[in-house]
């Protein structure tokens, strides 16, 4: 409960609590993502979770709250990122890549990565919360475990293909790179991640 | 005007009628892109574009026609791809990416390539047409000129990156790739571009 702090300090029917608010904030999300937060309300989301409208004002104070609750990343991620970012460096590539399939292969992960995405498009503090996702999660751990003086720039670099790569396979879902086996993936996008990792930037090692 | 049909087929004002329609049309975009499909009415385009609501309807039949009109790539973006795309082999990964940048510096072409994947991210026309817009100017476009096997996968691994960095420099604006120098991003990009034209993509050469 950690990642939802408004349940703490409301009220609510003790039965099932966290199981509710889970149910709410899911339905929250997916309408975030698909209609944009001003076409969604607590009223829309009491309606398509078919709960009480009353019910949700006990668990989040505000539709702002309500936000907030759908943007927490999925389980897991920020801590995933910080393992592979300081994983053995000459394979740390393809531990990134491997890492972000896994994180989209899971069902439910994808589908808060996915409405985080979509609804940062039209809704600015969806936009800085990814942006702090990130930055915390991707560029900085990458830069923490990185010694030289471009360490910064290189988790950007890294951040641009493994985005594109997100974008590209799961959210848009253009062919071909929709339908390529894992394994492909990883074998022609980890020399990519490993280059901004280690080479130098400027010059293609011939 | 080949790119709005609905004009030669519509009555209205003979008098500056492509400059009206024009205008229409950016405050449109830029409507669907900020407050979405759903939220975008004809009548609110009118308000917003100080028009008589009447008007809309001489040029455009519905809100999908205006919707389309909206998704149309700007001036020069297909012609200008297929020109980079088929440029001597060597340096291509760099026109590429050149043209990418180039692309995103013009303020007029820079907010329909923004609306279009804003607008992809809650609308199924809209993701339809940024498909179609990545296929027709990148993907196919790559593929046609390169002879391998592997063509059209080279051409979806180049729009993964073009697009990631399109959308993390531009697009979600993420620091530091927001604020480098162009000079510094092609010579960070290209040869990755370049990789994916070129190389053996499962093998890193070393």
């Amino acid at each position: 409960m950690g990642k939802l702090p408004e349940l703490s300090t409301k009220r609510g029917p003790k039965q099932g609590r966290g199981v509710l608010a889970e149910q709410i904030v899911a339905v929250a999300r997916s309408s975030f993502a698909e209609h944009g937060y001003a076409s969604t309300s607590m009223r829309s989301v009491a309606q398509d979770a078919a709960v009480d409208p009353r019910l949700i004002g006990y668990y989040f104070s505000s539709k702002r709250a309500l936000l907030e609750a759908c943007l927490v990343p999925p389980a897991g991620f920020v801590e995933g990122f910080a393992r592979v970012t300081s994983s053995d460096l000459p394979s740390r590539g393809r531990s990134l890549v491997q890492f972000l399939l896994s994180s989209w292969e899971r069902p439910d992960s994808a589908e808060v990565l996915r409405s985080i995405l979509l609804t940062a498009a039209h809704e600015p503090i969806a936009l800085e919360r990814l942006r702090q996702i990130i930055h915390g999660s991707l560029i900085n751990a990458v830069a923490a475990n990185l010694g030289d003086n471009e360490r910064v720039l290189r988790g950007g670099l890294i951040a641009s293909q493994m985005l594109g790569l997100a974008m590209t396979r799961y959210v848009w879902r253009i062919e071909p790179i929709a339908s390529l086996p894992d394994n492909d993936v990883i074998d022609y996008i980890a020399p990519t991640i490993q280059r901004y990792l280690t080479d130098e930037l400027e010059q293609r090692p011939t």
